[in-house]
């Protein structure tokens, strides 16, 4: 028996989960909830000096999930938007961690599904939105949004997957944030404040070294117009000093133009942690997507990433892939990266192990289908 | 690409997600299933003689959820209803933690999602409803419903956030109830069994202490006309004594009376776990709820809540909030409480730290979006 | 306030969510996105020579679950489908394990929820479909489709909860499956590959014997016409050589014939486990269902299932249920079964203690309504 047709809400199927995310929101002129999702698996091989692997791998070209978000208009101009995004891995159906606190203790564990990407609500009108709750960190979007590959499978950039930004490198929990509007010829901009939630003595004598773990900022702000478009970020998370760990600042730029048959992009990206022996990252991407008979996708991208540690290690990879669309929902793809490693630097692709100053290859096969 | 418009189900999305949660349910006579849902965020702040807090709270006007339910009408007056509601705390995406057998060491981590808040399928018919699974526990109610900040926030009554009524005081597992039909003539009630699920032994001589842990049973019955209800419930879970705990045995009884420009509300409240040295809590709450331009709400409260442990410690709370509705579903609030401690007793607010016999203050500033 | 009627999405409810489990499917034509559920608890008594244990269980006719599922027409005949299944102990609303690499370590906890019962995405096309992630094997489709009891509750066959298939008995993850087409005949048929994603080292020799742990492969093919059919399945599963484990072998034969008014089914399983002194388990099933006044149904079944270890323990289960059908979504049933051991066996039934070589019985009484 099917049950009868009465309908009182507008459930839409999202292909573009990704819009709402990197900018503020226009003004919100109607009410919907929206079931969304990604699945997205590969057959990924990855080969080291020492030993490869072979496996069945998720989100190689974005990460598997499904969410609800919705809205609602509140007359006036002003708007209320929420957004439950839970990761998981398509392979297995486990779950994908989160961070309760922005602090490596805060991580919870990999195997269940919590709204692990993102958990918002926001207020929106004329003047910009106002979101709490977990999201990306600001210091983030410069890396997805330069990167070819999008920060994902064999090919993700270099300054992404070695970046010394910890906890809050790409979200951040117990945010508040504010998104500039749209229409600000071409300006764009978000500045958000995360809590670590510790106790603050007071007026007791301040014992504890932490109280300050897992609290700081991110901000970004940019101008695009036509093809051209240009972003700063940067952002600061507090941890008590010791030999390892300390203050986490970062700071990044990224730029691109759409030449129609080329989009160029380019980044540079810098981290410090303010350990007792400060420990500095910096790297950037060139990449370029050249778009095939409307749909299709060639990706390229050449990234470095390396520290001031001992022996200055660093390493180089170069990706290159197809991307081919079977329709706008749902994609085919292969991506092949190639890791060299200097300075003492070791490392590998998709699992696989190599030796200091050895290279690495990646392989991604996958299927990505969005709802 | 946009799926086709073909559609066989009822969705709904329900600003009033606790409507059934509370009495009976009237006969279904459609089919429907719904996804629904509440995110609810706040900036809380709370501050005691030793250590102050501030965080992003989830859940103080009411806690965050999202679930699924929906109803088949099965002809002749009898329906049934099912009901999978999970919690989660909104400003960072972790789940809420349930409990899988009613006992201490049946509580499952906090971190992920499950249907923690209700897991239910219910028979319903002109005599009234059947419900099997996880739920509120009846002897919750008449701390939910008198509590005008609903036993949420910073604002929750004091006989509600220092209950002693254990595992089972808000919610039970493995649960059959019954609830009594609405329409007899303002009657209603409902009575609960759970289950610990402990192994019996049978005819072997009973060796382990605990084979009755977690079984329990709740009722609660009231009458209510016009703007004037009263309720009464009890409930008793069964624990192996020891010097800690012991079966809790707790009942309470609330009214309200609803004069239209104030709805004032109370009840009495008590607790006794019978451990070698029996332990009894007792407290009491005067609330009251007043219409602000028809949509708004002031909303106040005195309550308190104590043992008869070594030096009677009791606690004190006076709270008083206002609540702004952008729409039915979208709430913005406001709530101050104070504490005051006596006989060593050292309650504090929102995640700070008071010295025994000293006080402590607690803000909540938040949006609650339901969907 | 209800959201404005705006639809872009077919929202389907789903009486039979296992449909396109068991064979491959046919082209997709059009385009949708299910949610669906099953809800199923029961009053469930088991008694022992021991020790007996009363409960409200979850999932004694099929394992309660929500999920979504869709799938997308790409043309040409060619279509994507996606199925996330995640399975939760209704009684509680905590989750059911799954497994990340099909060994006993990949064993996730049972408290959460993930899509630990389904996670795929296939492309599908009038040759077959090729499916990717976590599902059943195939290997369990003729433990499950030959069962009366659909190795549900009190009921489940000998074979089913005796086997020692190990981790990969009833589904496996980081699985590549293809499926035959329907209209082939009768012909149905499908092979699996599943990784357990180790590490492989080379050139290095290898020195890890765990190399290829819950690696392995399952088949199955059939032949079915009018009330006819048989399938053959078989699977292994590699583990390093122990004194208690090694490589699974399993093969199995199930057939069924439908009279009408009576279906008839019977069954032949065995399961090899290549340790340093091998484990083999065999067992069969035969079983009926009678339908009656057309949507009700008596389930009768007689099953055993031992091993070859010392004693040969061996255990026999004689099971008989009906179902009442309120209607195709909602159910109740009651089924008793009874257990003999002998050679040593001691299984007890619903949480029961019984010894050894002695009898054990039990009990479902429950509702099942599916969405």
């Amino acid at each position: 028996m099917r049950v009868k047709l009465m309908l009182a809400a507008n459930f839409v199927c999202a292909s573009a989960a990704f819009a709402q995310s990197s900018t503020g929101q226009a003004p919100i002129t109607s009410s919907s909830v929206t079931l969304f999702g990604i699945v997205d698996m590969a057959v990924t091989y990855g080969t080291g000096s020492d030993a490869s692997k072979t496996q069945l791998s998720t989100g190689a070209y974005q990460p598997s999930r499904f969410g609800f978000r919705g809205n609602e208009a509140l007359g006036g101009g002003l708007g209320v938007n929420f957004w439950l995004e839970a990761g998981f891995n398509a392979d297995d159906g486990s779950g994908v961690a989160g961070n309760t606190n922005n602090t490596p203790g805060g991580a919870t564990s990999g195997d269940f599904i919590s709204f692990s990407r993102r958990a918002t609500v926001s207020l929106i009108d004329i003047w910009g939105e106002v979101r709490l709750g977990r999201d990306f960190t600001a210091i983030y979007r410069n890396r997805e949004q330069i990167d070819p590959f999008g920060t994902n499978g064999v090919g993700a950039s270099q300054p992404h997957v070695g970046t010394l930004g910890g906890p809050t490198a790409t979200r951040a929990s117990n945010m508040v944030g504010y998104f500039l509007p749209p229409g600000l010829g071409g300006f764009f901009g978000e500045v958000q404040y995360f809590m670590g939630e510790n106790i603050q003595y007071s007026p007791a004598p301040i014992t504890n070294p932490n109280l300050k773990d897992g609290n700081g900022y991110a901000a970004r702000i940019g101008w695009g117009i036509g093809g051209f478009a240009v972003a700063l970020s940067s952002s600061e998370t507090k941890f008590a000093r010791s030999d390892t760990t300390g203050n986490i600042n970062s700071w990044n730029v990224g730029t691109s133009y759409d030449f129609g048959f080329l989009k160029l992009s380019g980044g540079y990206y810098r981290d410090k942690v303010d350990s007792f022996v400060p420990l500095t990252g910096t790297g950037y991407l060139v990449g370029g997507t050249i778009p095939v008979f409307g749909v299709d996708q060639v990706r390229v991208s050449y990234s470095e990433y390396g520290t001031d540690a001992f022996g200055d290690p660093r390493t180089r990879k170069f990706a290159i892939g197809y991307v081919y669309a079977f329709s706008k929902r749902t994609l085919a793809y292969a991506t092949y990266a190639h890791l060299d490693n200097r300075g003492g630097a070791s490392a590998a692709l998709a699992g696989s192990l190599t030796a200091p100053d050895r290279s690495s290859n990646g392989y991604d096969f996958g299927l990505r289908h969005s709802f």
